[in-house]
């Protein structure tokens, strides 16, 4: 068997498992494709941007693809567990940190508040209303006078409103402007008035919904769990040091051809510079179908057709390395996110792990589509700066502890071209049952060929979708 | 100096490295009073109740007294730096953990859901209703009519309503009856009815609104940290070692009196069972109120009348090891609490690391007030047996993967005597000028000195603010 593209490691795994003569030709030098945790001595080269290397120091580490993973993600869970892999907690939910919103009406254009805040007002103020119109039975439905009072008490607690007059007049839960210690129960500020404050929600809301709607989407719940020191441990380390010599590294795959007793595979051998071919009964291929299209096949004009119809989209994310943990040490967040209304920036990240240690590093920005665009269309450095310019909006002491970025716009990445399927219901109907059949004796496996796709556990559910396909063929013939 | 009471950690530290001679002593094995990690071989003895010993596997481990912390108590993070303590992550708020109400009206009596669900459901319903109040300008204010637009707009992404009809009809951020996979996208199951899940709300939302109103109690956000293998690392070890010769465990303080030289304590050496009695210049004492009314001293009447009028809570915090993490291999649940309607039972707490561990332990009960003392009340084993009863309502499975329990009634505690001051402000006010001055050569520390109160950062704010004023008056005599 022959297992291009080591992102396909589940594929690799579960072959192995089952017996079979393995080989794995991955172009890279490392194990991963789009999963890559980015440290001191990484280095990349983007189409027409030339190399990257990451100069950070010893311990800083950051996931320049996929990362966080949610509980309903089986698969991951399993391997993490049958290749001993630590995970810790991803959060996506700090409310430490910090919401900032610009270009709108209003006093809080171009501010930040603590994420508690908007929460606090916003529930206050919207649960305020509600009691209000229930007191006065103008809400439109069928409550009756028991639901009603339920409902109004339900709000009281909900949004810290009074229980006497339903009014919204803040509450220490949006957090203190000065600390209870031994000499004060400390002090609460102001909310925000409604009217300023609506503007500056419909913006934070616009994108970043999912993460702070009544509830967080599934794919980013509140709290998630991710690999301890990077989900590089379970591929570069963990799938890595089980398929050992099975693995051929910078190996990059041009040919890919059925044969009347198997499947042909032309490569090149990065390191000598050499075409060379192998054959085998069969080929489970996990290239994305972004850059699978380019190779020179035999497949059929349908199959190919389906690859063909299949979009990817941009998206550009950026890490970056600091010398002090001023979110830490000065603004008190630990772990989670902050959100921006800058389509560019879209939100920070800041390390869930390593608390108080003195470095770290921020997901300084992450964008998409025509974000993405825009930006990486920059050099390295001008990138960089960008997301200094915007971060320092939030947290103006960025460029006083900055030491360097690393930028990856998965789009112009020779082995990517893409950060993930841009699939519409419609594509997906008419191109998933072709692409899910092996074509001739070759297997696609891939996130691409899953519901859950852009995510790990789609490219590991698909490898628990196609070998046992491939299984059964080979032992009933 | 003296300091009576490990627990009073930070005084003796800052003391130590202000070159002060110090003598550090405490009633028990082990430092940090009230802060207790338990793991396996940890005993304890309630009053009345005989000894009880932790059969715990290695490895399993909870905090049976303060474990998580928020990020504005600085002076933990402070200490924890300074000793070279890792911190990991406390999620109060998983979505994907359980609520469960009993005891209401409606279809939902006795059920269990997720807290994304509830979350879900009660956004949505309350934004649709809300969002057709606005639409119809039957609410009770004076937004303009662009404001109300963007109130429905903000309602709409909230909610999850929909932007046609502003109708609440469920979501797939309420969780996936079937996850998605290679071959769907997944099902979404419908929302329960409002009429059904307004007293189920109600009835989560009476004890527990501090986690899950539109912002958390500042004191229990979404996300806090504690110690990595349990607080006890941050005293028992570290305090601990920085102590070293001059701490001196199973000193139990019966006696202190005020000198004309300075303060002479008399003590029951429990390894040998002999008083014994030493004298210092000064006396720093973290001695509980509740414990500390009932030693011989020659304290003023005022002083005293002040310690006296101090009342204790009472709270049962439970520990349970299972030989299996049902709660994540089979409720996909990895870390964070559930939420009960329960008062004796009060909330589960998950374990928040070790993920994919074999084993684990959770918070099985957590109650206060009278809940505390019928349950205190019963025997070390009966109380075990109701939390797994109250627990099995949430989790069926856990009387089949039951290990043993670990619980401590604090009020029970000999030298606790309660969970913490019970103040009211009027007490407060009245009380705290007195203790916080120096009663002669004697000078309080403790959790009860503080605005703070029942959390360490109150312990570690009273060092901070006694231990300067001690200092300036050995400097300036």
């Amino acid at each position: 068997m022959i297992v291009i593209g080591a992102g396909g490691s589940a594929a690799a795994y579960e072959l192995i498992q089952l017996g079979y003569d393995v080989t794995i030709l991955e172009a890279q030098d490392h194990v991963g494709g789009h999963v890559l945790t980015v440290r001191g001595g990484v280095t990349t080269e983007e189409h027409g941007k030339g190399v990257q290397e990451c100069t950070w120091d010893e311990g800083v580490w950051w996931d320049a693809g996929p990362s966080r993973v949610p509980f309903f993600h089986r698969a991951f869970f399993h391997y993490c567990q049958q290749l001993g892999i630590p995970l810790i907690d991803h959060k996506n939910l700090n409310l430490n940190g910090w919401a900032y919103a610009e270009g709108i009406e209003g006093s809080l254009d171009g501010t930040r508040m603590r994420v508690r805040e908007l929460q606090a007002d916003m529930g206050g103020y919207t649960s305020s209303l509600l009691a209000k119109a229930a007191e006065s039975s103008t809400i439109d439905d069928e409550l009756s006078a028991d639901d009603l009072e339920m409902l109004i008490d339900y709000l009281v607690s909900w949004g810290m409103i009074s229980s006497d007059d339903l009014n919204y007049t803040g509450t220490s839960r949006r957090g203190y402007a000065v600390p209870p210690d031994t000499q004060s129960s400390g002090e609460v500020a102001d909310p925000f008035p409604l009217e300023d404050l609506l503007p500056f929600a419909s913006a934070i809301m616009g994108s970043n919904s999912g993460y702070l709607a009544a509830t967080a989407s599934p794919t980013w719940q509140t709290t998630m769990v991710k690999c301890a020191d990077g989900i590089g441990q379970l591929f570069d380390s963990g799938f890595r040091e089980f398929f050992g010599e099975r693995l051929m590294l910078n190996s990059e795959v041009t040919e890919i051809n059925n044969t009347d007793v198997g499947v042909s595979v032309v490569y090149l051998n990065r390191e000598t510079g050499e075409e060379e071919q192998i054959s085998a009964d069969y080929c489970v291929c996990n290239i994305p179908l972004s850059v699978l299209i380019k190779l020179n096949t035999n497949f059929s004009r349908e199959f190919t057709e389906a690859m063909r119809s299949v979009p990817y989209a941009m998206s550009l994310r950026m890490g970056m390395q600091f010398n002090q943990r001023f979110w830490e040490t000065e603004d008190w967040i630990y772990g989670g996110q902050s959100f921006s209304s800058i389509g560019e920036l879209g939100i920070l990240g800041y390390p869930d792990d390593n608390y108080n240690a003195e470095k770290g590093a921020l997901l300084a920005m992450y964008n998409f589509g025509n974000n993405s665009a825009r930006v990486s269309s920059l050099s390295y450095e001008e990138r960089a700066e960008l997301a200094l310019d915007y971060g320092s909006r939030i947290h103006p002491q960025m460029r006083e502890h900055y030491h360097s970025a690393f930028s990856v716009a998965w789009h112009l990445m020779p082995y990517s071209l893409g950060a993930w399927p841009s699939y519409t219901e419609e594509v997906r109907e008419q191109v998933m049952p072709t692409l899910q059949e092996p074509e001739g004796n070759v297997y696609l496996v891939g996130e691409h060929l899953s519901h859950v796709n852009s995510w790990m556990e789609g490219a590991f559910q698909s490898a628990w979708m196609q070998i046992p396909k491939l299984h059964q063929r080979v032992m009933g013939s």
